[in-house]
C-alpha cells in the first residue's frame, strides 16, 4: 500500500543534513522526491564520512528512496530541466545560502513563474538578514547560541559541552518536513502555494526551549520550585559501569530504596508518604540509593530495578543498541542490501502509519541514477538525452 | 490570517511533553485543539516545574493556543462528553500507557465506532509488547538505550553523560506532529483516517541514527574515513572562557591561522592546498589555532573569526541567549502576558509560512478555562451545564 504522501511530487536541491532528512521523511512517506544533484561527485555528503566504494554512511542515512538526476543548474539547458522538473512538482526545497536561490534562477519568483501553486521550502542559518546573515553557520555554531551548550554542564564535571550529535540539524529537518506536510494540507484545502522557511537558529531555540529554558519562561519574581529536569540527569556509579535510575513518583522514589536492599529506610513513614518528606530525608534517600549502588554490578542494579518497577537503563554501547531485545522486538533497525555498495543499516522511520502503509523504500540511488529515466519521463528522446549528457547538462 | 491548519480540530487527553508539545505545533499553526484534563489540578505538568501562582513554566511551554476542558473520564457522563467531542474532531490524541485507553473507553476501536474517519494518535514509550512494554518510560531512559549517552563523551573527560534536554521525548513530539499532518492530507486526499503511532524507543533511535549512528551504518569491512562529526565538537579554550570554531572548509582552515596570527603557516604550500595536506600538517595547525586561541579573550577570538569568516561562536548563557542580535532580529523570542500568571517568554515557532500566516496563539489556558464555552458550542443548556459542574463531571 502505497503511503500517506503518495502522489505527492519533491524536487530538491538541499544538501548534507537539514534538507536531505526532510525530504527522506517526505519519501519514506511515499513521496516522490526528485534530487538534483551538482556536476562532479554530486551532492556534497556523499564523500562527507565513513564511505566505501564512493557510498558515505551520512548520504546513506539521510537519501532513502529518492531518485538523482545528476544537472548542472549552471548551464542554460541545465536550469531549463530544473524549472521543468520543478513545474510538474508540489514541492521545491532548498537550503543554499541566502541569495544563491536567486542569483541561480530558482529563486521563488523565478519559481513561481513555472508553477505559480508550488509549496517553496527553504532551510537557512541565521536567515535571509540581520547581523549574521553573511555568517555561514553550522550545528555546533547554532547549540552555542541557543543554549544547549551552557546547559550541557555535567555537576560532576563543571565544564560546558556539545550535544554530540547534530540536534540543530535535526530538528530543523523535522521542523521543515512538518512545516511542508502542512502547507500541502492547507493547499489541498484551498489555500495557496506558498513558502515555507525554516531558520536553523530558530529551529535550535524552539527546540531546546520547552524545557530547555525553563529557568528564563516565567519572568519577573514569585517562582517556587527552581528545578529544571535536564540539570537532573544523572548517571549513577556501579561496580562496573554507570546506570540510569529515574524516579518521578513517590512509589518510584520509594521503590528505589527497595533496589539497593534499604527496607527498613523504605519502611519508614517519612518514605512512605505519610508526612512530608523533608529535604533532609530525601537528600538521605539519595544517598542511600547511590551507596548502594556502588555495590552491585550495572547488571544486577538493572534487574533489581526493573523487579521494583524503578525507571532504569544502563548505557548501551552503539553495538548494544543493534542487539536490544526490544529494539529488536520493535524492528527499529533494519538491514538492507545496497546493489552496489553493499550491506548496511538504516532506522525505521518512527511515525507508523495504519491505513496508508508506506512500502519500505529504496536503497539511496547512485549518483545520477535516475537521470535517464527521469529525462525520458520528461518525454526527452534518445538522442535528445545524449546530447545533453554529451554537453555536461546532465550527469 | 489563519494558520495552515485551521479549521482542524484536534481533541488531546495527552500530558506533559510529548503528547502536549506535539499538538501545540498544530495549534500554532491554527487547530482548534481541545484539551481534557482530568480532576483535581488538571494536566499533571501544571504542577511539575519552576511554577507560580499554580501556572508551570513546562506547561506554558507546551500548551500554547490550546482550550481547557476538566472533564472526569471515568464518570459516564465524563465519557460521553469525551466522545461527543472526538466526533467532531479530526484528530485523536493521547500518551497513556499502553492499555490504558482501551480501559477507559477511548481505544481506537471504541473511538471509530463515534468517528469512523478521525486521525487516531498515539505515544508509547517502548510499544504496546515486547520484553519492555510494561516498563514505564523517560527520556533519560531512552537516551541511554538508543545510542545518545554513550557517545556524549568529552574526549577530554572520558565519560558518558546524558543530552541535558529531553530530546527524545521532542523528537516524539515532532515526528507526531508530522505524522498527523500527513494523514490528515492523506484522508483530505481519499484514504480513510487511520492510526499514527510513535514510540519514544523508536523516535530516539531515528532521531539519533542519521549523524550518530555512522560507524554502524556500513555493514562489513573497507570502509575509509572513520569519522563521526560528533566526536570533532570540542570547544577550544581562551583566556577567560571558550569558544567554539567549526571548519569545514579548507579555506575556512588556513584562515583559523589568520585568526591566530599564524599568516607565515598559513601562507605554507601545504596549508594553502597546493600539495596534500598531511596529517602532520593538520596537527601542526590544529595546535597553532588550539595555543593562539588561548592568549585571546573569547570576544577578541570571535571578533577574529568574523573577520576572517570562520565559522565561530561564544557559548552563550540563557541569558545571553534572550539579547543575542540575531536572535532578537529574527524574532525568536516573544514576550506575553498572561492575563492570570502574569509575565512569560515563549520561542516563536521555526516554521514560518508565508501565505497561511497563523495569528500568535492565546496564553495558556486555565484549568477548566473553557469548559463552560466547549459545553455551550455542544449545545448544553445553563441549567445542564451547572449540573454537570456539581456532579464533577466537568470542572
Amino acid at each position: 500500500m502505497p503511503g500517506p504522501l503518495d502522489g505527492i511530487r519533491v524536487v530538491d536541491v538541499s544538501e548534507v543534513i537539514s534538507g536531505p532528512l526532510a525530504t527522506m521523511i517526505l519519501a519514506d512517506q511515499g513521496a516522490d522526491v526528485i534530487k538534483i544533484e551538482p556536476p562532479g561527485h554530486g551532492e556534497e555528503s556523499r564523500q562527507l564520512v565513513n564511505y566505501r566504494d564512493g557510498m558515505a554512511a551520512l548520504f546513506l542515512n539521510c537519501n532513502h528512496g529518492k531518485r538523482s538526476i545528476g544537472v548542472n543548474l549552471k548551464s542554460e539547458k541545465g536550469l531549463k530541466i530544473a524549472l521543468d522538473l520543478i513545474r510538474e512538482a508540489d514541492v521545491f526545497v532548498q537550503n543554499w545560502r541566502p541569495g544563491a536561490a536567486d542569483r541561480l534562477g530558482l529563486g521563488e519568483e523565478a519559481i513561481r513563474k513555472v508553477n505559480p501553486d508550488i509549496v517553496y521550502a527553504s532551510i537557512s542559518g541565521f536567515g535571509e538578514d540581520g547581523p549574521y546573515a553573511d555568517q555561514r553557520g553550522y550545528d555546533p555554531i547554532f547549540q552555542c547560541l541557543t543554549g544547549y551548550v551552557s546547559s550541557q554542564v555535567n555537576p560532576e564535571i563543571p565544564m560546558p559541552d556539545l550535544v554530540r550529535n547534530a540536534v540543530v540539524d535535526k530538528a530543523t529537518s523535522y521542523s521543515l518536513a512538518q512545516g511542508i506536510t502542512a502547507a500541502l494540507l492547507a493547499r489541498e484545502r484551498g489555500a495557496d502555494g506558498q513558502h515555507v522557511d525554516v531558520k536553523m537558529l530558530d529551529a535550535g531555540l524552539a527546540f531546546f526551549w520547552p524545557d530547555g529554558m525553563l529557568r528564563h519562561s516565567l519572568v519577573g519574581g514569585g517562582i517556587d520550585h527552581f528545578v529544571v529536569p535536564g540539570e537532573r540527569y544523572q548517571l549513577m556509579p556501579t561496580s562496573d559501569g554507570q546506570i540510569m535510575i529515574w524516579c518521578s513518583t513517590a512509589d518510584q522514589m520509594r521503590a528505589s530504596l527497595l533496589v539497593v536492599g534499604e527496607e527498613e529506610m523504605a519502611r519508614s513513614p517519612e518514605q512512605r508518604g505519610k508526612t512530608m518528606l523533608g529535604e533532609e530525608s530525601q537528600l538521605a534517600r539519595a544517598e542511600a540509593v547511590r551507596n548502594g549502588l556502588t555495590r552491585m554490578t550495572t547488571q544486577e542494579a538493572y534487574e533489581r530495578c526493573i523487579e521494583h518497577e524503578v525507571p532504569a537503563a544502563p548505557v548501551l554501547t552503539h553495538q548494544d543498541v543493534l542487539v536490544d531485545p526490544q529494539i529488536t522486538h520493535n524492528g527499529c533497525v533494519i538491514e538492507a542490501q545496497h546493489p552496489v555498495y553493499g550491506r548496511y543499516r538504516r532506522a525505521k522511520p518512527s511515525a507508523r502509519f495504519s491505513g496508508t502503509v508506506p512500502e519500505a523504500t529504496e536503497s539511496p540511488a547512485l549518483y545520477g541514477e535516475h537521470t535517464d529515466e527521469i529525462l525520458k519521463e520528461m518525454g526527452y528522446e534518445e538522442a535528445d538525452r545524449a546530447a545533453l549528457r554529451d554537453d555536461s547538462v546532465v550527469l
